[in-house]
C-alpha cells in the first residue's frame, strides 16, 4: 500500500468493514477443492453501479443479472468460482435466473435486488442443484466478519486472496469503503477475467457513485494486463448502503473528491494485487509512459509494452533488453518521434533520443532482479502520462495454462 | 508442401535455382558462433519490389536501403544476422551507407543497386569493420549453389533453415522462383522480425511484380503470428532478372496468374516454415475462420485467436478448452452473432451455436496431440474466410526469450 495519503486509515474487515454488510464464503462442491461460493449482503437495499465486460460473448449469469444492476438497488451478490456459466446458451440464462430466485427466497428479499456472478471453466452447464444447496449454507454462515471467507471463495487460479478496507471522513462523519477481488489470468483492460466487489456505507447519490466508479476503474482495473485476454464474466460492482448516515454526497464537491480518492485507493490496491498474483508472475512491472501528446497515446503505448511477450520474458530473465521496449513503442498505434524517446529501467537511463547509450549493465541487472520493476518511456513530445501494471511471463504461466482444464 | 498443384515442380537450389543468381553465406564474427553474413547477387540488375516493416522504429540499414529499393533495380542483397543496426541513431544510417558502398565497390556494381539488411540484437552499434572484411570473403565464396549457405547465414533464433524453389512454365518457357527466409520470434502480421528473399528469372514488368508480391504476402507472411510483436527490420524482397527470356509478363492475364500462383506457393511455404520454427513451438496451429461477414472480420478474429496466449498454451497442453477460443472471438473487434458460432478442433465439432455440446474428449485429445492442429470457427453470418497460422506457446519460448541477449 503506497501513496495511501494521510486522509485515510487502513482498517480491517474488507467488504464487511462498512456498516450493514455481511459476507460468507463456503464450499458447495463446484471446484475440486476449496471454497467456491461467496455471498455478500447489505441490511438494506444499496445503491449500486457496475462496470461490465466488453467481451461480446457474455456469461449467462451476467445477462440474467444485468437488468437488476440497471435498476440500481442491490441487496445481495452471489458469486460462484467453479463454473463461468458461459457459452451455455439460453439454458445458462434460465439457470442463472433460477439461482437468483432461490437466493432472493432464502434471504427474504426481492429477486430484482440480487446479482449472480460466475467465474471458472467456460462451456460447461451450471450445476444448479449444488449451488441451490450452497445458497442455504452460505446464508447460514453470513457474518459481519465474513469478508476473508468471501475473498477466498471467489478465487480461481489466484494464489492469494485480495482484500482491503479503509475509513475516511466525509462531511464530518466517518465512512468506510471495503473491497475484495479475484483474477490472475485473462486480465486485460476493459474488464478481463476479474471480479471486484466494493462496499461502502457512505450516503451518496447514484450519479456520483457511477462517476466515481468509472474514474477509479479507468485508472486501476482498466490499466492492468496479465495476458491480454478479456473475459466474458467480469465486473466491478460498487454498493453504497448509506448506513454511515453522512449528509448525502450529491454534487462533485470537495467531499465527493474525498470519496473519489478513497475509492481510487481501494481499486488501485486491488488491481495491483491482481497483477502481483498474475498467473506464474514473479515480478510486478510498472510501465510509465510520459510526455506523450495525448493520454490516449500514452495509454496505447503503455499497454503495447505491457502486453509484449518479448518484453515480459526479458524482464523475467532480468535482461536489460530495452530494444524490445522501443520496438513495442514502434508498433503501437500512437504518434511518436523515434529520435526523441528516452528509456529508463528503474532510475537508470538506458536509451537516449531513440538510440543506445552506455549504462552500467550490472546496476541495471540489480534493478531487474527486484520484485518490482519500473519501465519509464519518455516520449518528449507532449505532457500526458499513463501508467499500466503488468507482470512477467514465466515458465509457470505456461504450466498453469497448459494444464488448467484437465 | 501441401496444395502444390500440378503445374509446379519442386526443384532444388533455393534462391540460386533461377538463372543468373549466386549466393554465399559466411561467418564474419558478429554472432557468438555460426555463419552471420549472406550475399545474394544477380548477374544483371534485377527488377525488384519489397514489402517493408510497418514498425515506426526503423532499422538504420532499412532506412539506408529504402531509396535503392524504390528505384526498383537491384543487383545485390547483403544480410547480417548478428546486429539489427536499430536504435543506433544517425550513425546507424551512416554505417549502413558505408557497408553498401563497400559492397558495390567489391562487386563492381552501382551503389544504388545494393540493399543491406540487418537482423539481430537491437540498440548496439554496427561492427562496420568486421562486416567490411566479411563482404570480401562472401564475394569470394559466391556460387550458383550457395543458397543453403545464405539461408543458414540469415538465421537468428531459427532452428532450421528455410528454403524452397519451384519451376513452372510461363508463355511456353520454363521459369524458376526460389526463396529463403528467416524468422521465429517477433513474428506478427505486417512484416514482423522476418526476412524473406525471393528470386526469379522470369521476365515480368515491375507493376506486375509489385502486385504479385503484395497479394502473395497478404496471404502468407501477413497471415502468421508467433508472438504478436512486429519488428523494425523486416522485409520481403523479390528480384526478377529476366534471364529465363520468356516473353515479358506485363498484364494480369492467364500467364501472370501462373506466376502469381507460383509466388504464393513459395511465400506460403516459407511462411509456414517460419511458424513451425516459432520460438519454442511444438505444434503448428491453423486457425480457419469461415462464413464471416467480411474478409476483414475473418482476419481480425483469426488473428485474435492466434495471438491469445491462453489458446496457445491450451493447445500446447493438448487441452480441448474451446472456451478460450470463443472467448477470443468475443473480444475481437469483428461483428459476430454469439449464438451462431460453431467451433471445430480438427474435424470434430466441440461447440454449436455458441454453446457446449457433447463430444468425445478422447478423440479430440488425439487430434490435439498431433504436430498440426486445426481450429475452425464457423461464424455462420456471411461467406468470407481467412486462415492464420500460428504455433503453441511453450516453456521453451520462455527459455529462449528470457535468455536471448545475455
Amino acid at each position: 500500500m503506497k501513496n495511501l495519503g494521510n486522509k485515510f486509515k487502513l482498517i480491517p474487515g474488507g467488504v464487511t468493514a462498512p456498516l450493514g454488510f455481511k459476507a460468507a464464503g463456503i464450499r458447495c462442491g463446484l471446484k475440486k477443492k476449496g471454497k467456491d461460493l461467496a455471498l455478500i449482503t447489505s441490511s438494506v437495499p444499496a445503491r449500486a453501479t457496475a462496470t461490465l465486460t466488453t467481451n461480446k460473448i457474455k456469461a449467462g449469469s451476467l445477462l440474467a443479472s444485468r437488468e437488476n444492476l440497471k435498476r440500481g438497488k442491490i441487496q445481495a451478490i452471489l458469486i460462484n468460482s467453479g463454473n463461468a456459466n458461459c457459452a451455455t446458451g439460453k439454458k445458462g440464462i434460465t439457470d442463472a435466473k433460477e439461482i437468483i430466485k432461490t437466493t432472493a427466497h432464502t434471504l427474504g428479499i426481492k429477486e430484482k435486488s440480487v446479482i449472480f456472478t460466475s467465474t471458472g471453466v467456460i462451456g460447461v452447464p451450471l450445476p444448479v442443484e449444488l449451488i441451490k444447496k450452497g445458497i442455504r449454507l452460505a446464508y447460514a454462515k453470513l457474518t459481519r466478519d465474513g469478508s476473508s471467507d468471501a475473498a477466498l471463495a471467489i478465487m480461481t487460479t489466484d494464489k492469494v486472496q485480495k482484500e482491503i478496507s479503509i475509513s475516511l471522513e466525509v462531511k464530518g462523519v466517518e465512512i468506510k469503503i471495503g473491497g475484495i477481488a479475484k483474477g490472475s489470468g485473462m486480465i486485460c483492460p476493459q474488464m478481463a477475467t476479474m471480479l471486484a466487489f466494493i462496499t461502502t456505507d457512505a450516503n451518496i447519490s447514484t450519479n456520483c457513485l457511477r462517476r466515481a466508479l468509472k474514474l477509479a476503474v479507468d485508472k486501476s482495473f482498466n490499466a492492468i494486463t496479465v495476458d491480454g485476454d478479456t473475459s466474458p464474466s467480469d465486473m466491478v460492482v460498487l454498493m453504497a448502503n448509506g448506513q454511515a448516515n453522512n449528509e448525502e454526497i450529491k454534487t462533485e464537491d470537495k467531499e465527493y473528491l474525498k470519496f473519489q480518492h478513497g475509492l481510487e485507493v481501494v481499486c488501485g490496491h486491488l488491481a495491483q494485487e491482481i497483477v502481483k498474483d498474475g498467473e506464474g508472475a514473479t515480478k510486478l512491472i510498472k510501465v510509465i509512459v510520459k510526455n506523450a501528446l495525448t493520454t490516449q497515446d500514452a495509454k496505447e503505448i503503455a499497454l503495447t509494452i505491457a502486453k509484449s511477450n518479448l518484453v515480459k520474458t526479458a524482464i523475467f530473465g532480468a535482461d536489460a533488453n530495452w530494444g524490445r521496449i522501443i520496438n513495442a513503442v514502434g508498433y503501437s498505434k500512437a504518434k511518436i518521434n523515434p529520435e526523441r524517446i528516452d528509456i529508463y529501467l528503474g532510475k537508470i537511463k538506458v536509451a537516449e533520443n531513440g538510440s543506445y547509450m552506455k549504462f552500467e549493465e550490472k546496476k541495471v541487472k540489480n534493478i531487474l532482479h527486484q520484485k518490482e520493476v519500473e519501465i519509464v518511456v519518455d516520449l518528449k513530445v507532449g505532457r500526458c502520462e499513463f501508467v499500466v501494471l503488468t507482470c512477467d511471463l514465466t515458465y509457470d504461466y505456461i504450466k498453469i495454462n497448459a494444464e488448467y482444464r484437465t
